[in-house]
């Protein structure tokens, strides 16, 4: 049996016995829980990004590294086995966590706990673990009552809880954020009402962007990241064919493609709600359905903007 | 000492372990072997199949993931130490194994505990070891009765055969051919009369197709991966000049170079027999001889015939 | 806390029991140190290099393999966590090891227990380990006496020093010198006089050249591979602008770039203190200033003159 809690404890458990090694520092919060910092105070590293990353997707996806030759940066290639599990069960943000005065999106397996969410009813998939892996994009630390209310929610022992933190300007937060490539796709053929469960593979490459001094900029670039930069590839069974599907994936699809996302949300008066949902997504996506053999590719990458926005 | 099987079975028993997080069922046959299904009815994955495949490798090679950029696709990274132990004595598909209406080529290994095959003498290579690990390219699981001959010409009890078995049209079966790059050159040197036990280092890459339905394309696809957008790396020690045999060694030395390998194979009738030996190589081949200094590269990679024959 | 020889210890321990696997052969040495030939009297192999040269960065760096696509060779991916650290106290090549007719120089985190070099006052790091882990560049094992020299200097029970030994011109001993590209680069950051614990994270990569026949041919390409086919990334915080400096950081910045460093080396008598010092260091350097944001990338990669060398 698959339990995407343990298998990311795997990855906690390695950052924490490696913590010197890989740049993050573990404490126990007065509630109990265990944080790993390996991006507020801690100045992280590629090989906490990496753990971070693995950690999210639940033990079903691996992350190494390469060079986007295109843009001449380092970039991370992700595979993911069973991918509605690991992106969407497993990796995506979608725990709005909220409480005195604090507010981040949580993602990783300890979602799979609550089961709050409606797209857990979608996939079937809910979990019971006696350990709890979230992770948390944050400049800030949760508070501890924020703490004690996600293990409840989890039905965990507080002591049994382990956060991941790192914000979105930090090594290892920038990592596991252009990590989710994949996950940007699955997510949208669900949102598009696609059965994922009939996604059987998932590929999937983004370049790393730089380290900026704020947040939001950060946000911006991250965002820019996988939208102009990523690109993924699916393995579907599919008993009909898929291509009008297809042709809505890459983020080109989208109406609000074509400038730095950091533009478009001040466009939109810093209101996330306004900008197209279809935009979430690769660059490009190349779909290979299994019924009717061969790969379809759609959408190209902007290099272009990305080496404007990057370098100077 | 080196124990190809022992090393090997490091690979099946961590795809037993994880064998919901990879895809992959492991069951005992009725004639006590256990079979671990990675691509016949189970969906398999990018992880298992990199395991298969360095199973087959006797832990002498190891595969990494990356994406061939002329193609698009992702692609497998092989090293290989001890080319000519890891390739032939254990990667290559060199036992026929028959009986019970069952047919398919056996691989990894077990062969070196049978030895059986002719290279086996010019290799000077056998093994002897408790645990024997074979690998199978079929869509069907092997009998009882074959699994039993097989343990017997391995001379280990059957309790301790382990068979991985993927059909050719599975990502891992899929990953596990066209990690075979660096054993089609070393094949291909072996033939040639060539001792391939100066080959020091061997590296390779090959683009990964995609899956089609039917096991016949998906042959074609995967020879074609190999003889179109392989490309590999040897080092070897010659005190004479290898240039002539350098020359020889890209599937474009081949008279039936030129041609999707399944347009051949109907041209002959689908007697493998009549296709050319030598088309059987990496497209590209570039080879360090030590003892002369510096690279000689020959072959070129046909980017346009796979896309042709892989992209809609 | 960190402790690089352990760290080291753990990738040495690994070519031990995998010895015959990666192509390594271990003894004991007179003296009672142990030897691990990696490159001398054995083969070596893609593996050994990477866990060479792993030992080499304290377990605070990992290596990886692709393909240069420019120059059409394997390639090594370096990535690296504490770059001060993990590059000057323990990579870079900086004890000048004599004796009995022998003389070579020693790399690897067992200088941070001598701590004689000058930049150790610098980096105020220093190291306490009953462990000594010494890589030597050479095709000569060292005197016994030397390696007695050795432990009393790292304060360490001779029987509990590992050496780790390889020719430049041999697979292992070429891939552990160009997986040295990222210390090129904080090397000379760190002669410009830049404090090098700004230095958050580095990332690289580096062509491997083919193995020549003779020492020389080695050393000549192996420094070529890194000044005209390195690339190096590096993440630092400096509240002031460091484009000057960063001007600097690439070998092109040297009067002495362009040439074959053989044909420079013979230029220069074979003097190697009349090289320019600032010539050492990767064909390409960007920075990301994480007070200022943005990429700065300055220099280029030279494939011709790599090609024209390696390839005949």
């Amino acid at each position: 049996m698959i339990n995407l809690n343990e298998s990311a404890f795997k990855r906690v458990k390695e950052m924490i016995d490696r913590s010197d090694e890989v740049g993050v520092s573990a404490f126990k919060a007065g509630c109990g829980a265990t944080i790993v910092d390996a991006g507020i105070n801690s100045r992280g590293s590629y090989e906490a990004g990496r753990l971070f990353a693995e950690a999210c997707l639940g033990g079903l996806g691996s992350v190494s590294f390469a060079v986007d030759l295109e843009l001449s940066v380092p970039s991370v290639v992700v595979k993911v086995a069973n991918p509605s599990v690991a992106c969407l069960a497993s990796q995506y943000a979608g725990w709005a966590l909220k409480g005195e005065g604090f507010y981040a999106l949580g993602s990783g397996p300890a979602r799979s706990l609550y089961g709050n969410e409606p797209l857990y009813a979608t996939l079937g998939y809910r979990e019971r673990s006696s350990v709890a892996v979230l992770a948390i994009e944050s400049s800030k630390f949760p508070p501890d009552s924020l703490l004690e209310t996600v293990a409840a929610c989890c039905k965990v022992d507080i002591s049994n809880l382990y956060v991941l933190i790192a914000s979105t300007n930090s090594l290892a937060g920038s990592i596991q954020i252009v990590s989710r490539v994949v996950e940007t796709a699955l997510h949208k053929l669900f949102e598009l009402g696609y059965d994922v469960s009939k996604v059987l593979h998932g590929f999937g490459t983004c370049p790393i962007p730089p380290l900026p001094e704020d947040f939001m900029t950060a946000m911006g670039w991250t965002n820019d990241a996988v939208l102009y930069g990523g690109k993924v590839w699916i393995t579907l069974r599919d008993e009909v064919a898929v291509d009008s599907l297809v042709e809505k994936l890459p983020s080109s699809s989208s109406s609000d493609y074509g400038l730095p996302f950091l533009d478009l949300f001040k466009r939109y008066n810093y209101d996330f709600y306004q900008v197209d949902p279809m935009l979430f997504s690769p660059a490009v996506v190349t779909v290979n359905n299994l019924a009717t053999g061969h790969l379809s590719s759609v959408g190209r990458k902007n290099a272009q903007l990305l080496r404007r926005e990057w370098f100077r």
